[in-house]
């Protein structure tokens, strides 16, 4: 059967990263759709009116949404090849909680430290590097979280490598000092064409995330205009 | 093999219980250990280190933690009856997609309407009765949400039953009144054992929900307090 794939994505999110990545592993082509996220396209509403997000996997006209659903859907499907879960119900679980943990803190602790400042930034930065050493020891002497190949639990972490850059310089602090094994586990993910062609260069995404700095406090000073004037 | 099955819970929490109806569905024999959430037992503070919470289930010896995580595991381990995931991919994306759905909205949004007030509380309800319509779209004329039998959505989501009169008898509101068919649904999964069982009474629910919101108003009292005398 002819398949169409068709990924609706946005160049900067590490959600979309984790899915060009599952689909890069598996070696699955398909169309890429780079939507405006300020003026999102009638497909993106129509394919995710629930929550109105990229990345949207749209397999042979169905879709399939949230980063980590669509990165097991893609493992469910593609099963010859490349496995992203482990198939011992153990390491099932154990690689699923990781790449639960990982769901549930690094998005929000990081983008704390990019966006805020002062006491906020301060102990966001600590929660991070919290977060960073916990997976470094459950990384262990392993090559990536799946041993000896990628797993789901790299492919869900992996894509925030490409914030390193905008942390440190946002933040004012050095992940490699505090994190080594974290950071050469990450130049080892993109050792592979997988993940070097998913992620984009760590200057472009700072720049991008200043913009959105900006965007925000302006946003956050016309509120308190708003509340003054009334 | 003898299987030793252990169930580290508290009997108001819904993450528990979800775990109870999935071992329940299965027919799994298993020890339940009550914990106190005030003084957590050094079994659950070393079977679950990261994040300190049950359920936690010890299989053979072996903790598998995160409610949502071990009713897979569950599905996975005792595979040969009631599965409580599609065996197609992408029923099995969809169903994953709405059992995270209910994971990242309905605690959240409910325990607001029950611990909050004015408008916080009003729109938080506003908020869950939008949640249950939408839960209601997406169960249309199923008997459960997986179809002729529970899935992990129905397991996801019926624990919230037991808050109900909580929610009604604080948030001064009728769930029933607006949302008729998830209520017929929740009775109809109330029939089965599985459920009946792992589900506390309702009103023992709402006691305990009015105590730990006591708890929360003095802390918040005692929080300001200590600000006003800095």
């Amino acid at each position: 059967m002819a398949e169409e794939v068709i990924l609706l994505d946005f160049w900067s999110s590490p959600f979309g990263m984790r899915v060009r990545i599952a689909l890069a592993e598996k070696g699955v082509e398909y169309e890429e759709r780079e939507e405006n996220l300020n003026n999102k396209s009638p497909l993106l509403l129509k394919m995710n009116p629930v929550h109105k997000q990229i990345p949207v996997l749209i397999h042979n006209g169905r879709p399939v949404c949230e980063s980590m659903i669509i990165v097991q859907y893609i493992d469910d499907v593609w099963n010859d090849r490349a496995p992203l879960l482990p198939s011992d119900p153990y390491q099932r679980a154990d690689a699923r909680f990781w790449a639960d943990y990982v769901d549930k803190k690094i998005y929000n602790i990081g983008k704390l430290v990019w966006i805020s400042e002062g006491a906020v930034q301060k102990a966001a930065k600590r929660e991070l590097l919290g977060c960073f050493k916990l997976l470094e020891k459950e990384l262990g002497d392993k090559c990536f979280f799946g041993g000896d190949r990628l797993n789901i639990v790299d492919v869900a972490l992996v894509p925030f490598y490409s914030w390193f850059y905008a942390l440190e310089a946002c933040g004012n602090f050095s992940i490699v000092a505090e994190c080594p094994h974290l950071v050469a586990w990450a130049k080892r993910c993109m050792e592979r064409p997988s993940v070097s062609k998913s992620l984009p260069d760590q200057y472009k995404v700072y720049t991008h995330l200043l913009e959105l700095r900006r965007e925000h406090v302006a946003r956050l000073g016309a509120q308190l205009q708003a509340q003054q004037a009334q």
